[in-house]
């Protein structure tokens, strides 16, 4: 067995391959690559590169860190992995709803494996794709992912490469496509050996989690190559259905074809070559159409993003809350439900500019909506859920909306439990330094209260008291949440004016406290105060109430405080 | 039991729904819409229409025809239907290879139910989608399928309504896909009762085939709804995956959202509806990449059109014919594999004027290729397919090119069975002219030495004489030439870079009757002539040989004469 090791390191005059405590010269290979064959090597040896005789490193492209972020890098080959999934097609975006949820925090075992044994409940609950935060090596052995730095790798604390392998196989295996989380756009802030090889950071831009991704700086073919071959990586090896671009907003890059649209016309090429649809999706604050414009329309070409104001109108609607960026949500919903964006071109107090493009004209299933996400929960102090009876009218209008809608793990039966903000870093500085990070961060954002009343992100108590508690489900009020859940999903997939895309299709007609979607001949009628009230809508069937004192009569419709019903004219 | 009867009948002063000998008058409900509740009636129902006392007629939306296009409308319910599709995601194009095929001549027996019998050899041959050539009741028993009338009922001849929906359920059970070719630019010459009923047809405009369909004069806003609801009938109600547009050209619309724009919002919309991908394919010979430019891009919106630009440079490259249209396209290969179309806004011999437009920044996979289809083959004087030898280097061409390759049943092993024009007209004076009808298309064509040679289209040996000899299969050369495609068809799903639908990455060498096509590290090496040769490529492998005497040396790759190698460099 001979194995074969590749790295780009364009600067260096010498590169190793290290193997226990032998060091392998590398051949340049043109192009900045080095290469070596080394007998004897193969899936499961460990090795480090060493550029210029400096300390060994883990590989830039490792694909397994079975010893962590400071550990060696581990040959892992993808042939050997037996897949069930012949008979999987994918998944298309249109008209599914997704699921967001964090491996370690999701089950009390917080793997894979553990994850999987919980599918039947996905499945149950009518959800078509689940996404998954980020499963990198991170430091220490709790984080959000956020803070990977061997991109290519898969964390020995979820289950390794193999792990992540089995996960999607059980989800193709029931009918689930899978979506995962990846972070272009900086590395963590520990761990992270990528300089010494070559150009991958800027010198001159910087993002809020530190060196900007050198994208269109000199060097930067190859990191882009880095980038996008990571993508197809878990595209192609992995038989992930597509992935969730972490803060695009955040990418520098002021080339003519920008880093996204390269990114989408090779996995669009993929997609053609292993005839299954796959799906990008930007997270991005930039309320720009042109990201899921086509490319053939100068745009490019993702899929979808999400769109956070469609988040901010539905908590300001249902909860009141007004502070920070949520200022400017206020009766918000009914240019939500019609635009998309709020900020299409409106001045946004928070950013103290305009900001945004209209997009009345791009498709509903491009915008990835949510009622509650990762960060909507876990970046406020306690990480506290919305209301559970909040959350159920949230739900009502989002699943129901002409946007793809996203849950968030626990949503649906009102976990009680929060998602708070945890690291576990074993650098001291960092360690010591993450709790003041964090309070700078909430007083930035014009949170001040909230900086003293944020948990210690570096507890292991924090990580523990963010995952979910499973055997709520076994209460009456949580059955009766997730019943609730699981009929407006089903409503959703049963009458097909629920997921139309058509933005200019749908009509809000509102007052005080009330609103009533109209969707073809569905209306979506919430009453979100707290006195009952009457509205008029075109006669027809209660498809679904939130509340059995809901009663329809001729053009009348009764609605209790805080409820919300679908009814279809005719 | 009481069944609903509706009908759009504008410019009716009274309409009756007759069931037996009964006449139930219905009541006008707006918008030229005639309904009728009748006691008693519902599935299984025999029943017509009578427009001011007139004689009674077929629904224009019956959805079934048992006794045929003279008889009466019987009344279908979709729902009646057990599917065991569940777990159906749909199939996207891209990377996938479609199967076209006629019902009647597919087998001996001819029906929906004998097709599904012989999905396992579809499967074990690699192709993704069967394309079904249209399916509508015709006049008498055996008809290609453009002559249908009743264009949302299926044919009895093939098993009706649940004999279709039995076939897209067994061959969603096996992974395939199901496309339907539908016909939206006219109505059969028979049988067709839509005229009485309101606008349906053009009063200025004619296509060859008769009066063209009235898509933007007075009343044509219904006449669109009842083509676009047709389609969507066939995707949501037969779980059909995609709609082949018939020549699309024959539509004739001005409007400024073009019929074709329209249906592909309403398919998309019903795709996020249902979950699944659904394409729309137009045959179109305008070489008008806006058929599939996204709708953002000022486009219809279409997923693929049918070129055949690549079907005639293929067709004259391996056989020599250089007749009629074939007449421009000596030579033609490296253009259209590059750009897909040869005339991309250049001068076309044929129709004596310049034609297309460029369109090689469009994706591959919307351009749905063939060396054989029913056109090509059928339309010829004696239905005569290409020679196998010459089959087998085009099919090398075609199944490695950055299109979306279709095949024509049976072309698989090389059938020796021709593929005629069958008609079995039952009015006398259809029955009598076809034939000359016929020898005028041939003379009109310039083909005059055909049309002499044509068989009676009316005879029913020209029907049996085109069914499939499975039979051939038991033969050694039938087999190899199976073999071949087979391993084709493999090697393009096991190396991405023959299906990367990139059009400017494609390179061609070529040289007196050789090329060499340059896609990624594959080099598709082709020796047309008649005297063998050798040519220079990169020093590879040799994935796959149309001859064993095929030998590469370094940078010299051995072609016999007529010879078709796949060498991947490095």
């Amino acid at each position: 067995m001979n194995g074969v090791f590749e790295v780009w390191a364009p600067a260096a005059t010498a590169v190793d391959v290290v193997i226990g405590d032998v060091r392998h010269s590398m051949d340049a290979a043109g192009g900045g690559w080095w290469t070596a064959e080394v007998v004897g090597a193969g899936h499961g040896t460990d090795y480090r590169f060493s550029v210029d005789g400096g300390d060994p490193m883990p590989d830039p492209r490792s694909r397994w860190q079975p010893e962590g972020i400071f550990g060696p890098s581990r040959v892992y080959d993808h042939d050997r992995f037996a897949w069930n999934d012949d008979l999987w097609r994918g998944r298309s975006l249109p008209g599914s709803v997704i699921y967001e949820l964090h491996v370690g925090a999701f089950t009390p075992a917080g793997t894979f494996d553990a994850a999987a044994g919980r599918l039947d409940h996905l499945v149950e609950l009518g959800v078509d794709f689940v996404e998954l935060m980020p499963v990198p090596p991170v430091p220490g052995t709790r984080n959000w992912g956020y803070d990977g730095v061997d991109l290519w790798a898969v964390t020995d604390d979820y289950g390794g490469p193999d792990g992540l392998k089995r996960f999607v196989d059980a989800c193709h295996l029931r009918g689930l496509g899978v979506i995962l989380d990846v972070v272009y756009n900086h590395l963590g802030p520990s761990g992270n050996f990528l300089a010494p090889f070559g150009p991958y950071f800027h010198d001159s831009a910087a993002s809020f989690w530190g060196q900007a991704v050198n994208l269109d700086g000199p060097g930067s073919d190859e990191v882009r190559r880095y980038f996008i071959e990571n993508a197809l990586q878990w595209l192609r090896d992995y038989h992930v259905d597509g992935l969730r671009l972490d803060a695009v907003h955040a990418l520098h890059d002021r080339r003519a074809v920008h880093f996204l649209e390269e990114l989408s016309a090779e996995v669009d090429a993929l997609s053609a070559a292993v005839g299954r649809p796959l799906t990008l999706i930007a997270e991005s604050d930039l309320n720009d159409p042109r990201l899921m414009t086509p490319r053939e329309a100068g745009g490019y070409g993702l899929a979808a993003a999400w769109n956070d104001d469609v988040h901010h109108a539905l908590h300001v609607a249902v909860t009141g809350e007004r502070h920070g960026y949520y200022d400017d949500f206020a009766g918000a919903l009914p240019k939500v439900l019609t635009c998309a964006y709020l900020h299409d071109g409106t001045f946004s107090s928070f950013r103290g500019r305009s900001h945004g493009r209209p997009a009345r004209h791009v498709p509903g299933h491009r915008f990835v909506c949510a009622a509650q996400n990762h960060d909507q929960i876990g970046n406020r102090a306690e990480g506290d859920r919305m209301p559970a009876e909040a959350l159920r009218l949230a739900a009502g209008l989002l699943l129901t909306s002409p946007f793809t809608p996203m849950l968030f793990m626990g949503e649906e039966w009102g976990a009680s439990t929060p998602f708070l903000f945890f690291t576990d870093h074993v650098e001291p500085h960092l360690r010591e330094g993450e709790a003041d990070r964090r309070r700078r961060e909430f007083v930035g954002f014009g949170y001040d209260d909230w900086a003293e009343r944020a948990p210690d992100p570096g507890e292991e108590t924090t990580f523990l008291r963010s995952k979910l508690d499973w055997s709520e489900l076994d209460r009456d009020a949580h059955r009766a949440h997730l019943d609730w859940y699981r009929a407006l999903i089903a409503l959703r997939k049963a009458h097909p004016e629920l997921s139309d895309p058509r933005l200019d299709r749908v009509r809000v007609d509102h007052g005080d406290g009330w609103l009533v979607v109209h969707r073809g001949p569905c209306q979506v009628a919430a009453n979100l105060g707290q006195v009952a009230l009457t509205v008029r809508l075109a006669p027809g069937q209660v498809l679904l109430a939130s509340d059995p004192k809901v009663t329809a009569e001729g053009e009348e419709l009764f609605l209790p405080p805080r409820s919300l019903a679908i009814v279809k004219a005719g």
